[in-house]
């Protein structure tokens, strides 16, 4: 799960997108499973560091010994849930979801409002892959967007890894 | 269509947003005469200044005498289409589409990629309504996303204009 | 003053920044008189669109018929002052600086707080010119900022239109 | 140096700012310092990620066993020098400033060019308080630009962390 890079040790890096006010209250057990899974394999998590899905993800990792990392859309560290480690402020408002997705390896979408469908579309614009778990479908005519729909956060996990493995 | 605030007169701005690679070809003849009718009626238009959609409904509006933004991802204003009378290099790569939405009253969506689903669900997270002309659905569950489907040209832009002064 | 490229005719692009509340009341004069001359000029001002030397500038521009662009801070159009005739909302706060001095091709600056002082060393950095009006100077230890200092609106308009026509 | 936010830990979060090309050799042994001392304090130190006062600092902090987070301009994580533990790419150039100065609580500015001033000025703007080693003064008639001025790396960090207490 880790490689060296020049004198550092450098983990992947998942993303973990998803509604900030849970539309089905399984998302919430989902998330933070998805969380604790990705800090079982040693993966670093990076969201927008609010609440909802990405609350529950970051509070999954960080009790399973996670690194969180919380690319916040404000301007004070201090909007960050309590289960981010390293919060990041941009006060860039929506334009933060391009660095996270950007610094991802790989996206797992969770539920999800419009936001969640910008970003699972951004990660795939910039070339990055997405596992999705209840979340967007879209489509154009015959094209549809390339998501890999994962059915539990164990598969949205392991998948996760083998593509940022792959990717690396 | 206008309408004044303090000395300045303002229109109504329009976001168009696209393919910079036309999947296909009647795509080109679509989003110029999108351009020709917003500048028919008044309208700004608002695009990311590269080729393609953006290219084509430029040239449509500037050669019907409208005003044209191109919002370009570079750091260079030369890096606009020849039909982009306003160029505004942001040296933010994708993070530039957020500028694109929240200028806009309302977006035009034609035809596109995954940069185009990215900014239409990133206009619907902000509030704007978005009209699409060939372009994507996306569904989650029961929920779609609520895009106004045009069925021409004129039909998108006559959706679009009375959606931007609802909104005004 | 203006040069064709493609089909459009593009005209320089001159940013003006300085304090947003006068620290004298004197600057109000010099931005004005600044405004109105580089629309004397044919030349476009683009600035951050709000109060103080920002407004002063636009209303000299706009009242001698030039054009003015306003990259905002905040996520509405309705926060320029009303002498911007076009509005650029960017949500991106005092990130949007860097939009304002890469689109301009020479910079102003007259008055002005550390958010002025800011942009004056971003201009440098990215290598575009900056003329200083009553505005501040930096150095380190014997090296100085190459700060091009005016005596007067006239001084800074004329030595920004030489140097803009130098750069392009 | 620590304080209980939720169920988080957080450390105080120092930018430290400077020159990616060493103008005197004798910054880089100073930075390196600086990184090791931030460390022992506990603190987490926030860069540019890239070479220079960057690197050197980040050495110093990582060898310490300090957490270092840089925040890029480009696209890609793998530009971050090896002693970055978190990398985040931003891909927005010298907007990426904004983040570092809006994340850190306070700012060490080590020698520097202009993107070094542009971020002290930055940091004053966003009421961060700054500390220089080495580095810019500027003024504006009587105004000076409130730099602490520190004559030490020792002096630097001690500084800084009593100025992070204050504000937090």
């Amino acid at each position: 799960m880790e490689s060296s890079v020049g004198e550092a040790v450098v983990s992947h890096v998942i993303g973990v997108i998803g509604e900030s006010t849970f539309s089905d209250a399984a998302h919430e057990a989902l998330a933070e499973e998805v969380g604790r899974r990705l800090a079982g394999e040693g993966a670093t998590l990076i969201c927008g560091g609010l609440t909802g899905v990405m609350e529950a993800a970051c509070r999954g990792a960080q009790r399973a010994g996670g690194r969180t990392i919380g690319v916040l859309p404000g301007t004070d560290r201090a909007e960050a849930n309590p289960f981010v480690e390293i919060a990041v402020a941009t006060g860039m408002g929506q334009a933060r979801n391009t660095i996270i997705v950007l610094t991802a390896d790989v996206v797992i979408a969770i539920g999800g409002g419009f936001g969640t469908l910008s970003e699972i579309a951004l990660a795939l614009r910039l070339g990055k892959p997405v596992v999705g778990l209840r979340t967007w479908e879209a489509a154009r005519g015959e094209r549809r967007a390339p998501l890999m729909v994962a059915a539990s956060p164990e598969q949205a996990v392991r998948e996760a890894l083998r593509l940022a493995r792959e990717g690396g």
